[in-house]
């Protein structure tokens, strides 16, 4: 049996209530839908690395991203090809929610490494902390960029920009998006997803995939700017990142450590600089 | 030494730059830091079972309310007691981020077995996704519960009530907030966090150490309704979940299938009904 690929979006019926008047409709949904990324390279068979939940489309580019971003994709180590799973035990509703990353070496880093630690541990007692901890916050580190940013009227024109291209957020308003900009503010690629770390992953993938640079392009995103986010452009070598948002304690911490700079509640009239 | 108990809030120096003009102001950000959750119960040592990042303040019911909603406590396993962990290997700043939970009795359920399915994991390729997935899905159930829930004008109420109680949130705007209400729209209680997770797992466990119960009650969140909101309210046996935000194809499918009554788009206006 042939799987149907899922979309972004889904309809549902809803009732709309307004005041004692109820108005039956039909309304369209953001799709979200577990995505599990698997991993291999010559001589060593796939496994899983990952599960997340995501908005189906652009997956490939997804879980590329999720690679690089945990440092697994990087110097030695490059993606040789991405493929849906067809192993035949899979159902028809899960083959397009497993995907495999064959790399051409072995990865630059233990995939997963910084999730396990945060997950169920045998760690004693004794270990306290440091090492989960520690794992969470340790980042893999692209090159420093030194170029050219976007300067602060540039910086506040991206929101706008990014708005234009939210297609499923104009139709479900339950999407977030992030996209790459260089620094005229010249928009490179845009992704939508109802998780934010997944649209970010999907603008860094879109890039490694179509073989272009992300180091030093400007990392804009729909929402607020959480470590995981800073820890992602930081990764990827992303020379600032602008947000539609606020940023957090860790994640100006993080910023002015790696040198990234780091824009907050950014509008067409104004934004913050934290870092 | 003595460690510094970090709050909800920090200060930092920032730039706002509005048109040609720079303004240096002092600033405050909502704080984000690691906490290491740990469990133990009779014959059993303190082991780590999940580190999310999240705001301090009510980390006692942060820990209690996430094991409640991964069905870690539940019958025949209550909380026995919380505390910070007080291993001397641990740093002053390492202290308050490490919170271990007594339990009276074995575990309810394996502690993280969803979520270590979730990363990088040891299963083959045949597997294919069926065992990450479906444990990814795999919803601990409260009772259904049959009682009464808000009726729509209640409902409207619900965000300016959570607004109102939102005082981290008007210091930052970088914060999400969650509530329990009665089916009258009282609110029972109200915490913020950087995670809406969080923030979920904060009013369940509020209401499960005060010896209160969650069954029933209204879940209230200000953002969207994603997945794993809807799985905490069904793991709490809420009767109903609202929020302010967009819900997503797969948290409308589990609200229907678990009898949960959910709102989105919720304003004083307006209110959507989807399951």
């Amino acid at each position: 049996m042939k799987a149907r690929r899922p979309g972004p979006t889904v309809r549902a019926r809803v009732q709309e209530l307004i005041g004692d008047a109820v108005r039956r409709h039909e309304d369209r949904l953001a799709t979200e839908e577990p995505l599990e990324i698997r991993l291999e390279w010559p001589g060593v068979a796939a496994r899983r690395v990952w599960v997340t939940m995501r908005t189906p489309g652009h997956d490939f580019e997804l879980a590329a991203g999720w690679l690089r971003h945990e440092g697994v994709v990087g110097a030695g180590s490059a993606v040789h090809g991405v493929a849906y799973c067809t192993d035949e035990a899979l159902t028809a509703e899960q083959e397009f929610n497993v995907v495999t990353v064959a790399l051409d070496g072995p990865p630059a880093a233990d995939p997963g490494h910084r999730h396990n630690a945060a997950s169920s541990g045998s760690s004693a007692c004794g270990v306290c902390g440091k090492d989960s901890v520690a794992a969470v916050l340790d980042v893999p580190r692209g090159a420093r960029w030194a170029g050219p940013v976007p300067a602060p009227d540039v910086v506040r024109t991206l929101p706008g920009r990014l708005r234009e291209h939210q297609q499923v957020f104009g139709r479900t308003g339950g999407v977030h998006a992030a996209a790459l900009a260089d620094a005229d503010g010249r928009v490179l690629v845009v992704r939508e997803d109802v998780g934010r770390h997944n649209a970010v992953d999907k603008v860094t993938g879109a890039r490694l995939l179509a073989g272009e640079p992300v180091a030093g392009a400007c990392l804009v995103v729909s929402g607020r700017a959480g470590f995981e986010l800073v820890q992602k452009a930081v990764a990827a070598g992303t020379g600032s990142l602008v947000a539609v948002g606020a940023p957090t304690s860790l994640s100006v911490r993080l910023a002015e450590e790696a040198g990234l700079v780091l824009y907050g509640f950014t509008s067409s009239e104004r934004c913050v600089r934290y870092a």
